[in-house]
């Protein structure tokens, strides 16, 4: 690298640059899926084959690193919520919002970890994304139950217990579509109103903070 | 300990040695807990507060060591199999077993990992007791559909599903014993003939070795 930078103009130089940060990207995927979120920096940057000063001049923290690593996932999950409050359906919009975020645990190892493990709270842009995702998760709830699809007793925690166990089940079983996808078809299924059989035990406390679309919309 | 041997006569070395494995059993629990299954048994040596040779007088292998820390919780699981193929009503002896099973889970954290990691196939006897605990739930699966309570496209493989989502819940959140709740009341109203909404995706091709029941009765 620093090689190349001699030789090129300083069109070369960013090009590098570019380059070395797209090499990050994809180290840091692999890293996070194999070791999760919490893995050395310096293991990033040995994967990507830089030095950590380069790692760190792209991506000052890990959560930077984080979400750079995973914003494609963070903008198709955001865009499903968006599509899933634009369906005339409003149990459909419930449900592909689900298979998406699910669809998006199965596919990219590392991306479970990430976003069930809680986010710093320092960014104010965090706090307010977060505070519209969950606000349009709620309105997306309410919407699916007064339209007398979604049972009246599911709670928008519920969806946090859902993203947390499949993201145990594709963690554990990382090559096995079929078990995701039958936990998710079971879920839902159990979460149409006319399933309802007999009364829930109490909601769970969790809060949406951990919920994918909650962290990293634009 | 080496002291206490030598002041005592032969059934204080026998106490000593009661005392130590004991020990061992509650470090060992605790390390997995912790640690996963995987620790090493320096680890566990160390928290006990015995020697390595001492550990592994008691446990010569990890295996050994596992199901001992477990044994009890294995019982239990031995147990609830027994009385949900006992139970005259076939849909709750099935739901009691997932309903047990998942308690352990909850309440004991080491054991879902010890037992959703797979068991090592050496000793004939694991095999045996697995072979049967798996006839076992076959029989329980099929009464249930018999019955018309359990919806007849549920695969056994799905109660290998059902334990290691929610492995992956309470080991993500182990103080959530309500999301552990919700997450078992909506599977196993998901379960129920009557919920049955729609074709469900290609069961897993999970064995049943995974499961609890299937490794350690005795």
């Amino acid at each position: 690298m620093a090689e190349s930078s001699r030789i090129s103009g300083s069109g070369g130089v960013r090009a590098d640059a570019r380059r070395n940060r797209d090499h990050v990207l994809v180290a840091a995927r692999a890293v996070f899926a194999e070791r999760g979120i919490e893995a050395p920096m310096a293991a990033v940057a040995r994967r990507a084959g830089v030095g950590v000063a380069t790692l760190y001049r792209h991506f000052p923290t890990r959560d930077a690193l984080v979400r750079g690593a995973f914003a494609q996932q963070m903008e198709t999950c955001g865009r499903a919520l968006t599509d899933a409050l634009a369906d005339p359906d409003p149990w459909r919009g419930f449900r592909r919002l689900v298979e998406t975020v699910c669809g998006l645990q199965r596919e990219e190892r590392g991306f479970p970890a990430a976003f069930v493990a809680a986010f710093p709270d320092t960014a104010a842009d965090h706090a307010r994304s977060r505070e519209r995702a969950e606000r349009d998760l709620m309105t997306l709830v309410r919407r699916a139950q007064a339209a007398g699809a979604l049972r009246a007793d599911f709670h928008p925690s519920d969806l946090a217990v859902v993203l947390v166990a499949h993201c145990g089940l594709v963690t554990a079983l990382p090559d096995d579509a079929a078990a995701s996808r039958r936990l998710v078809a079971f879920l839902l299924q159990s979460f149409r109103a006319d399933a309802a059989d007999g009364p829930l035990p109490p909601p769970a406390s969790l809060a949406l903070r951990g919920f994918p679309m909650a962290a990293g919309r634009p």
